[in-house]
């Protein structure tokens, strides 16, 4: 068994403890670690460290770079003992999210596909120590990575020094399923040879070499994955209104009979949306997406989806174990590659990606805010949301119209954040109806967004604004400077965005 | 000459007057016009069309797309002459901008990338006519155009009649700088095969054929090319701080020493920048850029520049005599492709262009307004900026720190319209200094901002800001929401931005 995950004898060597590894991170190092969602991260290593921080009180304040979202193996034992002076590109754990909001950590919410670039370019400081979950390691010290890739091909090739999680909780059928190839530095850049989901172009491994390795630390932690939350529903009607959006586009012949290919972002929204194209009728579809969750997977089951490219499998525990039973059939229909890979604004749009994404709050105007709670307090993040919106062939944001037991519309006079301008934006479904804003003029998409998406409560509210917006000065994009913000004013003072009585 | 000109006898029979090619000119109909910037746009079949509605007073409402701006002729007279219902996807004429400020004008301010793709797609509705300027038409009906390229390629695929203005002005040594190469729409699309600027890939025509000519008009209308303003002061001081910029990134090894090819937007301070480069130690530059204005001849012409791809060649009235008469220096040194290809997110990003675009204001967190004064009123549109920006190398926005004699900062706590994203936004310049962004967190950003780049007037006002918001609530973005877009009312009120002694 130790022959088949470490095939090289001198690698023996390395083999060590945790506690032992550990001594390789020292005060103010950066830290590049595998994983993308809870998928695919190192557990047992940063997990031993954190203890010790918490126990020794030791000063130990690290620079961390990930692919996107960690364990709270690491980004909670992390945040909660102090260590992580600077975080990016992507989180979305509790308690990292209060330090961040705290003040404490300096977070860069960073586009996913801009984070291997910045590294290879020399903007972002190299990575002192990576630290890499690995289903092997080859005879020339080459990295067989479980189930996601991430930065982990960026972070290798910075670092110095590798410390290799051999997880045995993976079994080595996993191995094949990477498809590993990164890109020069321009101006040697060429052009990534990918025109279908199912094309690969790379290797199964991630090029390390025996002299980095510094450490192997085995262990049998299992992926803390998230889980499956039941479909509600208002996902439910989110997901029915982007059907019908589809069944028309493919009737216009805006769209084939089996669409182009999907990214999704998470969540229950998300899901429901997968779960119901399962349902549907459409068939033969692909995705070129970041992330694969138990909804995807079934699109693949049920023979709906052919193929699924992404950079990670992040199901819900049973929705992997029962993806690990039926490996032999999921295998060669997935293909797992590099972040710069699964979300390159190239691909998207030579692909024609259909990027859905949720929005946290949308403008009349069509802007949107997905990580900015109340313009300041950092949610999660942008993630791969604007490398596939920015670029793909139709962009479409979700969001149920209301939150807060309907004391926040979602949908507001101004956005407190923009991370996808009006520009970008190209649809919006609620639980209320579609916005289809392709081709409108600012005040067009504002009364497309007004009749189609807001909720009953506040339409008459958001129609009073934008009459008084339009009377009140320019007229290509109406606004009331001193109003615009006005109803997150009125959250944080009342607790509710609606008038008094 | 007439045979140099139109080269299928046939087609003979098709040359008319302006006033009988207008006649097929009908009210509701889309028109789309070849031209890009004032350069390239058909010039006396529109303005004939304006000249008749202004007299006759006949009801005439159009949708007009085109590649970007256009002269007065088209732009000017038609608003003037209330011809424009819809226009898209950018514009810069004051007769316009009025109209479209006075809501009489639906704009669609759209990606100057995404307006070819939006025809393609279906989204748009198909043109009905199309107005385009010529330098000849080849024996099989092709068009070879002039001095711009934008959408005329997308525009003539989707109409059923096309009307040509052959302009005699224009002559045609310039036949053999287009190169005309469009892409498929997906799942069908390949990768584009540029790794360099220099790379031609098509043909030096544009695709069209013998039945979808219906009118042939001649004309020796100049284009009214925009006046050189002379560079000030400040633009001379944002030029320096960019090259510092540069040098500081060669030196540490961001940058090769060529740079990499560069993408200028238009304008005084761009001038000022490609001037600074002309007299600057850097050698074989190159652009991949949408428009050439004279400063960037001049890199060619001092040699400092190897080679040009662009859209559209808009110098100067002089400028532009001055590069007729050198017409054989430049040939081969400057491609025009469609701004399909021009504006490419694909090769953008493979490339690593550095974006250098203006900004109208821009926050602390690094958020750029392009479009919208006080944000409400159109100022001319977010053009090919975004499509650069979002994927180049290096994105750098300029702007002087200050507007309308110091009562403006172009610094402010929030901008009130966002173009170009936190995310997307890597370097801010102005004449007092240079804000590299990149790989900073929200508040090491705002003190870079305003350490770095906002006039002294205002520097104390916004740190005040800043400070106090840090201690109103989450400190991730910090933003007083009463006070984020004070600033901007202040100025509706009081005509400055600053405080009341």
């Amino acid at each position: 068994m130790l022959n088949e995950r470490i095939r090289n004898s001198e690698l023996l060597e390395k083999v060590m403890t945790a506690e032992e590894a550990i001594n390789f991170i020292q005060d103010g190092m950066v830290i590049g670690t595998s994983g993308f969602t809870p998928s695919g991260y190192p557990k047992v290593v940063p997990l031993t460290l954190a203890d010790k921080v918490k126990k020794t009180g030791e000063k130990m304040r690290l620079t961390l770079y990930s692919g996107a979202s960690l364990g709270p193996e690491v980004d909670g034992a992390w945040a909660e003992a102090g260590i992580i002076a600077k975080r990016l590109p992507y989180q979305t754990n509790a308690s990292l999210r209060n330090e961040i909001n705290a003040g404490n950590v300096e977070y860069i919410d960073m586009h996913l596909s801009h984070s291997t670039q910045y590294l290879n370019y020399g903007v972002l400081p190299k990575v002192d120590v990576a630290i890499v979950e690995a289903l092997a390691i080859t005879e020339e010290g080459h990295i067989i990575p479980t189930t996601a890739i991430g930065n982990a091909p960026a972070f290798i090739k910075s670092a110095d020094k590798v410390i290799v999680e051999i997880n045995t909780s993976k079994p080595m059928k996993l191995e094949g399923m990477a498809d590993i190839y990164t890109t020069e530095k321009p101006p040697y850049r060429k052009p990534i040879p990918i025109t279908h989901p199912k094309d690969r172009i790379g290797t199964p491994y991630i090029e390390c070499g025996l002299g980095k390795i510094i450490a192997i630390v085995k262990t049998d932690m299992k992926d803390k994955a998230r889980p499956l939350t039941p479909t509600d529903e208002v996902s439910k009607m989110i997901s029915d209104n982007i059907l019908k959006f589809f069944r028309k586009e493919v009737k216009e012949g805006r769209l084939p009979k089996n669409l182009l290919p999907l990214q999704s972002g998470v969540g229950s929204v998300a899901n429901a949306v997968l779960y119901g194209l399962c349902d549907s009728e459409f068939e033969g579809l692909t995705c070129y997406t970041e992330v694969v969750q138990d909804s995807m997977l079934e699109l693949l089951r049920r023979g709906k989806a052919d193929l699924i490219s992404t950079t990670s499998i992040s199901a819900s525990p049973e929705g992997f174990e029962k993806f690990l039973e039926e490996i032999d059939f999921f295998k060669d229909k997935i293909i797992l590659r590099p972040q710069e890979i699964s979300n390159n604004p190239e691909i998207a749009r030579r692909l024609g990606i259909i990027a859905m994404n949720t929005a946290l709050e949308v403008d009349i105007y069509g802007n949107v805010n997905s990580t900015h709670v109340m313009g300041s307090k950092m949610m999660n993040g942008i993630g791969g949301s604007g490398d596939f919106a920015r670029n793909g062939y139709i962009t479409i944001f979700t969001t149920a119209s209301t939150a807060k037991n309907g004391d926040i519309s979602s949908i507001v006079p101004m956005v407190s954040h923009v991370d996808h301008t009006e520009h970008d934006v190209m649809v919006i479904v609620t639980e209320q109806g579609v916005a289809d804003l392709r081709g409108l003029s600012p005040k067009e998409r504002a009364l497309a967004i007004i009749n189609n998406c807001v909720h009953p409560d506040y339409r008459p509210m958001l129609l009073d604004y934008y009459n008084r917006s339009i009377e009140s000065g320019a007229k290509h994009t109406p606004h009331i400077l001193d109003e615009a913000l006005s109803w997150h004013s009125r959250f944080q003072k009342n607790g509710t965005m609606k008038l008094k009585k």
